[in-house]
């Protein structure tokens, strides 16, 4: 991944043509601006502490060759994808960069790495892919000696597949594409898509809760999560690959979702299913946002809902019919058409099936039935293929805005489904408010794109100019958003996690002491207090 | 529920008329024995231990009429109904009695109980249904001024339905039939139906992640559960009713299953759906127990399971068969039909379908297509109407069987697909030679019950011969059938929770760290360590 975005250099996804007219006169930017980073030779990176006793240590644990401190292994695990991490490293700012990036290749190492670090007091942050969006993986050094990244990128080897039982344990390390096609190989597919499919790891999907593009079909991963083996300061947590158990608390939750602060996820067994031989994605039309999501929930509540279902408010709906690869499908199809349904300007909705060809049929029959009787327009598949094509292009675009001096930052919830109207709207009254306020108008979009039978997950993108101060400015909208969620009865993420930026609303989701519980099992397990400090706990 | 056995006085479900040559001839049980329980004066009850100054901190919390300490308040929450349960009480033995039964009627109260039995040093023991078979609510009074058993009967007045989200608000105390009546008439269902239904709580569902005859298709509690609300002496430990959230590990999971060692579970939000209009019970034969556990698996993984999903092995469906209600219907269906069809001495499956008229239809003749691919021949309705007939009896059989000296027991665990034969062998091998090497040859019998994409559940039943110390020869067949579960890869239990009788196995599962990390928790919840002493954690 380049130090500065998205993607591997050379691979960039253009704004298209529309964007710039658009981005003027909607928020008042200036095509002319280009704030591009800077040179990688005038990134400011701190010099490195890491004290001689714990490289030794390191060294013996892992291998001298996989302890570095090379500027370019530094500054890439300084900061992860969010929008403040980008706008800090374009500018040059790698100051939260570790002091040394350590790569074990076994669970076995990964315990001597810890042993080395409590006993030296070194922070250890576990790192997968990098791509948290939530501060999940910037190296806090506050009060330690010093503080590693542990890049688990060599745990990598293992997909070992029971087909009787549809599971499979992978090593932490396997990054989506790779672990999903050993799977296809061997016929079975996780069906687990984020946006950050390309570049995000098994690990850091379980240590986040991550939720996919088709989890409404496929489960969550914490619902697709059998088994955790997590390496810990004080000693191994495993728990054992049965279908379920009461054998008191679920261990196995207190490790998905620990985003690193109680130990290292080293394996998951996770379960699959045969890999689709079919597809079919299509798009629908609903009049407002509301009809839609009532359709959806109907759809959903009847157990007849796709595996991708993803509904775009009116705003996003026209940004992108304005600017997106549908655009051009929705010209095709007419504005006209969608005039005379009293669809004009409404809510572009997303389906997607997989499977056999029959089971695909069937239930993309069923399903457009209950969507039609809840006042959807069919669109045929020409948006949703346009949809599947781009569906990880997003993170791409975003370097490109940054390019434009744009603010472009994403959020996420999820509520029951009778507060879900009300809760997009104080969300996205929060962000507006916030930042034409601030004299920068925003763009606020927002699509359901997570079905459950008790509520939908709501997911924000908005769009300002953005200012000289650009991380004064997200701060503000970040946290007008974020108390209008808890205020709101939302949940602060549906699939973020909670890393850095989240931790100041964990108590009004968790109370007092749901925290206070979460640090007894820190304390337990990693009593020096070196694991990912500065994440998930206030 | 009467205080030595099962149901209220004047219910019993006699024995089939068959049944005592059957005890005879298998077990060698002498037809003429009868140990009956004492007569109530004779059970011996120690000296309530209540300290003055307890008694008045409870009385000011709950009011004096609140807190009991009659003989028959007493015995009534000495012991659960496991099997060495009964033994004991219905010898005379209520040793276990707590020294008072207090009954909050609100969380408040439950807090105002549990300030001052950790002032006090007083145990104190959630009790919802007192149905456990585990020993979880059997009072321990080991190194505490006294112990109570606090009856939550009285948390049972809401049900707050959210009909568009389909949830449901419930309070802890409410009984399985009372909370399903309730929902039933706003035309929704839980779902959930254990053997215990008649007699245990919402509460004690969620404390103990119970699962239901039905929970293939509506799910575990664990599953049903959006969140919880649960009193611990150190305050109110909360979570938040959204479908899903990645804040964090899940406390939610945390509640779930903690057996009153953390605190009282007042309340919970379940998700719930609408109540069915249509139904399907049916009888299926397979030949071997292999074939229909593959023909299970195949129809669970299609996603084609019904809402029911029974299998018997040869020794259960020959006891089935001989004695129970589907006996009859066995005989009408004819053994030659089935021996022309290589099944004699087969197994038999009961599938239950609930829904609507079409969905019932739909899912019906799916399932029946792959059961016949799978080698299932249909046996109709009569089995199925009959096993719904007496789905909760078997608790009733236990009773008339204690009269006959005989041992019953029931005990289960749950695999992976690729190990579930496996298991079952050696789990019905351990009973069998630990009994018949007592001199007391058994019967063991099993089902499978509960379906999942990746494994399933056994459930084992075993008659013998009563030794006359009934608690030795229990714990040695215990002790055998666990050591054989945990060695072979199951889960220690899969619905019945850990109580008392489970935690020399939680190791096994958890590992020490895993429970290392469960203390901590009760720790700084219950720094008296007055919850539910003895339970869940060795």
């Amino acid at each position: 991944m380049r130090w500065w975005g998205w993607g591997e250099d050379g691979h960039a996804v253009p704004l298209p043509p529309a964007a710039e007219g658009l981005l003027r006169e909607e928020l008042g930017a200036d095509p002319s601006v280009r704030r591009s980073p800077v040179a990688f030779e005038k990134v400011s990176v701190p010099e490195a502490r890491l004290p001689d006793a714990a490289r030794e240590r390191l060294a013996s644990a892992v291998g001298a060759a996989s302890v570095r401190d090379d500027r370019e292994s530094r500054v890439a695990h300084a900061v992860g994808r969010s929008y403040p991490d980008l706008v800090r490293i374009r500018s040059g700012d790698a100051s939260s960069a570790p002091d040394a990036v350590v790569l074990p290749a076994s669970a076995e190492q990964v315990a001597a790495v810890l042993a080395a670090c409590a006993e030296q007091r070194v922070a250890v942050v576990p790192f997968g892919g990098g791509t948290s969006v939530v501060g999940g993986v910037e190296p806090v050094r506050d009060g330690f000696a010093a503080a590693l990244s542990l890049d688990l990128s060599r745990l990598s080897s293992t997909v070992e597949i029971d087909r009787t039982s549809l599971t499979a344990r992978l090593d932490a390390g396997l990054l989506g594409p790779a672990a999903e096609l050993r799977l296809r190989e061997e016929g079975v597919t996780l069906g687990h898509f984020p946006q950050s499919f390309e570049f995000s790891t098994v690990g850091g999907w379980v240590a986040t809760r991550s939720a996919g593009q088709a989890s409404t079909g496929y489960g969550r991963i914490d619902e697709l999560v059998e088994a955790v083996r997590c390496v810990t300061p004080a000693g191994e947590l495993g728990t054992r690959a049965v279908p379920a158990s009461a054998a008191g608390p679920s261990l196995r939750e207190l490790v998905v979702g620990s985003e690193g602060v109680l130990g290292v996820i080293c394996e998951a067994t996770v379960r699959v299913r045969p890999a689709p031989r079919a597809w079919r994605y299509e798009g629908w039309s609903f009049a407002t946002f509301a009809e839609g999501c009532d359709a959806f929930r109907v759809m959903e509540q009847a157990g007849g809902a796709a595996d991708v279902n993803r509904l775009s408010d009116k705003d996003e709906t026209r940004l992108t019919m304005a600017l997106g690869a549908s655009g051009s499908t929705a010209e095709k199809l007419g504005k006209r058409f969608l005039r005379m349904r009293g669809h004009e300007g409404g809510c572009l909705a997303i389906l997607g099936f997989e499977g056999d060809e029959e089971g695909v049929e069937d239930r993309r029959r069923r399903a457009a039935g209950l969507l039609r009787a809840g006042g959807g327009v069919a669109l045929g598949h020409r948006p949703g293929d346009a949809w599947r094509r781009g569906r990880f292009a997003a993170p791409y675009l975003r370097d490109e805005l940054l390019d434009r001096g744009i603010l472009v930052e994403t959020l996420e919830t999820a509520t029951s489904w009778s507060n879900l109207g009300a809760l997009h709207g104080a969300v996205g009254e929060a962000l507006r408010s916030t930042l034409s306020g601030r004299g920068t108008p925003a763009l606020v979009m927002c699509h359901v794109s997570h079905l459950y039978p008790s509520g939908a997950s709501l997911y924000f993108t908005f769009l300002a100019r953005q200012e000289e101060d650009a991380l004064a400015q997200w701060r503000a909208a970040k946290i007008a958003a974020s108390d209008a969620i808890v205020a709101g009865g939302g949940t602060i993420t549906h699939h973020h996690a909670i890393g850095r930026d989240h931790r100041r609303w964990l108590a009004a989701e968790s109370g007092e002491l749901g925290i206070e519980l979460l640090r007894a099992a820190k304390e337990r397990v990693d009593p020096a207090g070196i694991m990912n400090p500065g994440k998930l706990l206030p």
